[in-house]
């Protein structure tokens, strides 16, 4: 699971407070899915509120990336040679790995 | 929110504790999360994380599709008329945010 | 590629004009991106052209997926028995793919 | 639709023709669709088939997403300044429509 990371700051960090209050929200989100499972409401309106937590975690899956790409890519970048390479690979793949989820 | 439901039994009730399980294991990664924002994680390692949720979630939600479809409408269309053409409508919508998110 | 089909009228002919006319428009975006990749256009503008097109095919998706559960799985559910059981299965794998793709 | 572009050799240029071929596959599955709706052939199998063209097309623009950012994000990032900020930006919104589409 671990990715060879270099150590430097990552751009999400100053922004920490803002993308653990969205996280908790989304835990309040899985919570109120069990609630609404466990209360047996209607399928549709539970499918509702699963395509809006989803929408939620989208939406901080492209901060973060926004924030990689502007700071350890252009990091990588501006050192060049193979870390550039590698960062860059990486950073491909895990924007396929959000397209195709 | 809620949807004009008639009270019959929903498809999925029958696996409640199947889907209870899936989503508390959803709960469980988005408190994982939220640890690996806490402790600085590299990015791409969360992102990978969040494709991970984010199928987790899609496959609960393509199961509550399924069993809404094999249950609700159903029930819908042998019964026919006006109920059957708005479980319809419900139904489209529902998979048009699905496909969209 | 050919499913077991029963040979009814599908839901989507009475629109057949209006689907031939959304995928020759497609037919267009596909040429007008081959056009662009031999000008050596700006890769962010032909990105742009790809999620138009993209969101152009989902919606002739979407359309004839509502038409075929409007049509084909009500008609199924009304006759009942293995033929349902296999309308909605298929349609269930459908909405799968589309939601993953 | 123009984005403001430096003139630089973009990424995809060296593999110009390979991107050509591919788009000319999926120009010859939009008019394989025309054929299916036109000889009114199954909903299912028409559906299949946009889900292997909406593949396609992302795989394709995958591919220039990576190449954008390996070339075109490197550049800017290694000139820095106003460009730099410009193409993050840019690459970043494109990023979004892809994963929302």
């Amino acid at each position: 699971m671990e990715s060879a990371d270099q150590g430097s700051e990552h751009g999400y960090i100053h922004r920490k407070d803002d993308y653990l209050k969205r996280l908790r929200r989304i835990e309040g989100q899985s919570r109120g899915l069990q609630r609404m499972v466990e209360d047996e409401k209607y399928c549709i309106d539970i499918l509702t509120q699963i395509s809006a937590m989803t929408r939620a975690l989208q939406s901080v899956a492209l901060g973060l990336m926004d924030e990689h790409l502007s700071h350890c890519v252009v990091q990588a970048a501006q050192a060049g040679g193979q870390e550039a390479d590698d960062k860059l690979r990486e950073a491909s793949e895990a924007i396929s790995r959000l397209v195709r989820s």
